[in-house]
């Protein structure tokens, strides 16, 4: 009987701050990383996850990881990955560690690091990418990964089983297009508020040509600004194409609303993250101002009862899930399923460190199994910090392509993990290169 | 020039879990810990403050606060004294750190703690504890500590200077009354849901006895006890003492409506924590369901914003706040404008270790200085773990009186911090380990 025997971390940052990439109106210089997690079990078999952080508290994220060991430790490897749903509910229900969320912030994302590197336990184990091994899946089992506590209000377990076996017919097919033409990509890379305006053009017309389905534009610095940026970008892409528009939570609720309003006549696709992540009401609120210009949110969403209540506000139009900042994959089935329920389309946060890698799993599950659709749908790309990845996301044609190998996605390299290991690998001893 | 030199942290525990104190449905066994904290500086003194936790995790915690040092080390005392909504603000806004949260979990809790040190070591520059030292600043320098970022769209910092100036009169007559006869308060010591029925009925009956305004009983469990321990404490208590129910999160939104129906009988005077405490729209919707009965939530609200909501939507009749869960005295005065604004009663959560403490000073700097008003309001009391603090809570006739020495309240004896000390201190040696 194997048992789950080691809990490994890894504090692995990466000095993106150097060249502004990833900068944006809240996160003005980040040093993208992961607080890094390994699962071993007593047959050898190994679980990769990660939480992405943004440099400073990292540190943190990884205690909060290693809280979670004496729960894992010593544990049946296969009756921990026969039923990902009660270990999920063991790890957030802890009566003591849960008070330091309730599911919310490091202690969630620790769980969602650690249930995650149990789902590549499982993946690898069974020689799947995750993407097959969810859409393999019966409908009951499915819906067993999922906490209905506090959820049954908007989505009962009947319903969601209801909403899983009409997806079935058809699936064949979506799978053959899928392996055939990937799925719909959009970029971020031209946007990022530390480029000056010839960068994002030059970024924005190359992301036109590569294919990509949308860009994006971060906004919410200096309102002339974003009026510029905003000018030089659709100018560069031209009248049609969609451009989305990214302030980070740099408003309040009354502030998006003006804010926005010289913006329109540039034709944004989407507002991201107008105020603050946990405001429904305030959401709500923007949505109403804003039309036709959609709303999106989720990446700093805490927990699918924060996705429910946007759903049952009416306050998106977009739901963002992250691979990272819930419980892992079972609260993110969670999302996918209210988002099915309520017929709004899911666009993933990614980006980061090995968001992008993350993220297609659950998009391309969701397109199989559960919404069945890629019509407004679309993985948010960024060109950075793939190489340190076992399988890189990969883009055809601004498209991403099925990922093949087993398991979540998250697997770094040995040769990164230890190269950029914080503070005393090579890439902190001022021995590399700033990139 | 004095300069902060110093962040000194402790992982404190208490084995609470031996005797049941502080069980009920979600909390079956808590070790009641502080993440302690101490701010020295150059000129001899100390600042302290705790975030409260229930065991496991408390060294992830104490993380949280020790990743806040590089902000705080060397830092010019008067000027962090002086602008303390200034400081509250770096913390909660370093962008990396606040990907964590954002402002929420334990990274928020963490700048709680350290935001609460630089409050006591104001008010112990000043001689004043800390009710005193708030009750004297002007409007002017109670509105600078909130951030109003999120909060415009309910409360300008207009309308809280109105809000504050409408309380000017009558303070002196508010402060005589406060001397004499201190703040109502009311006992939750009954109500474990470890306790047996005599023990419960005993202690109800004391706590009448003791001239405490009301009871609280734990619920959520099984439904039959419920109404069994209800039916217990209404006995010992007699018709029209108020008791108020407190279900510690553990229903779903229309299992809490369903688990109310059996229980109204007894006439509670409100439901704590019906359902997941993010749940703005569930606690609207029980609130409709359940009135007379009040709704009173807010221990685990995480940030103001959350605050903002449950008012906004008129989901709560009683706003619980906590001397911890939030970024401290400045998170906490913008609660208490905002509670104000919407005419909604503040009852201080309290119990854990030295919350009584902390919050007796929020709950009377209210009275003097912001709603003006005592009626419908009373603060928790918990009957252990006081003889651990430098000045206990002190309870005359049900009542809390005002605390005398400076500071915020959360000093602990030294000898308290040495035995209780995690895993190594005398009170912990040779045990078991906590599970």
């Amino acid at each position: 009987m194997a048992r789950i025997i080691e809990l490994e971390t890894r504090d692995v940052r990466f000095p993106t701050s150097r060249g502004l990439d990833g900068s944006d109106a809240m996160n003005p210089v980040p040093d993208y990383s992961a607080a890094y997690v390994v699962l071993r079990d007593s047959d050898g078999g190994e679980g990769h996850a990660l939480a992405f952080t943004v440099g400073r508290g990292n540190d943190v994220q990884v205690a909060g990881i290693r809280a979670l060991a004496p729960l894992v430790i010593g544990r049946d490897v296969e009756e921990v990955t026969g039923d990902l749903g009660g270990f999920g509910r063991r790890l957030t229900g802890d009566s003591q560690l849960r008070w330091l969320g309730p599911e919310k912030g490091v202690i969630h994302m620790a769980a969602g690091a650690v249930v995650n590197a149990a789902w590549d336990l499982r993946a690898t184990r069974e020689g799947k990418p995750l993407w097959r091994l969810l859409a393999g899946l019966t409908p009951e089992e499915l819906v067993s990964l999922v906490d209905f506590r506090y959820l049954r209000d908007a989505l009962t377990p009947a319903e969601a089983l209801a909403l899983l076996d009409a997806a079935g017919p058809g699936r064949a097919e979506r799978e053959l297009s899928l392996l055939d033409d990937g799925y719909p990509a959009y970029s971020t890379t031209p946007g990022w508020i530390g480029y000056d305006d010839a960068k994002l053009a030059r970024l924005a017309k190359q992301a036109v040509a590569d294919g990509f389905a949308m860009i994006k534009i971060k906004v919410g610095g200096d309102p002339a600004d974003d009026v510029r940026r905003l000018s030089v970008a659709r100018e560069a892409v031209g009248p049609g194409f969609p451009i989305a528009l990214d302030a980070n939570q740099a408003w309040g609720v009354e502030e998006a609303i003006d804010r926005m309003a010289p913006l329109r006549r540039f034709d944004p696709y989407w507002i991201e993250e107008p105020t603050a992540p946990d405001d429904v009401l305030g959401h709500a609120r923007v949505r109403a101002a804003v039309t036709p210009v959609r709303v999106a949110t989720g990446e700093h969403a805490h927990n699918p009862v924060l996705f429910k209540q946007l759903l049952q506000a009416q306050a998106v139009d977009v739901v963002q899930l992250d691979a990272t900042r819930v419980a892992g994959v079972n609260d993110n089935v969670a999302i996918l399923l209210l988002a099915a329920a309520y017929d709004v389309p899911v666009c993933p946060h990614a980006g980061g460190v090995g968001l992008c890698e993350m993220v297609q799993h659950l998009a391309m599950f969701d397109y199989l199994a559960v919404s069945a659709r890629q019509d407004s749908r679309m993985i948010e790309y960024v060109d950075h910090l793939h190489e340190h990845f076992v399988e890189p996301a990969r883009i055809v044609a601004g498209r991403y392509t099925p990922p093949r190998l087993p398991g979540i996605g998250a697997r770094m390299l040995p040769s990164s993990l230890e190269r950029y290991a914080y503070p005393h690998g090579p890439a902190w001893r001022g021995d590399d290169p700033p990139r």
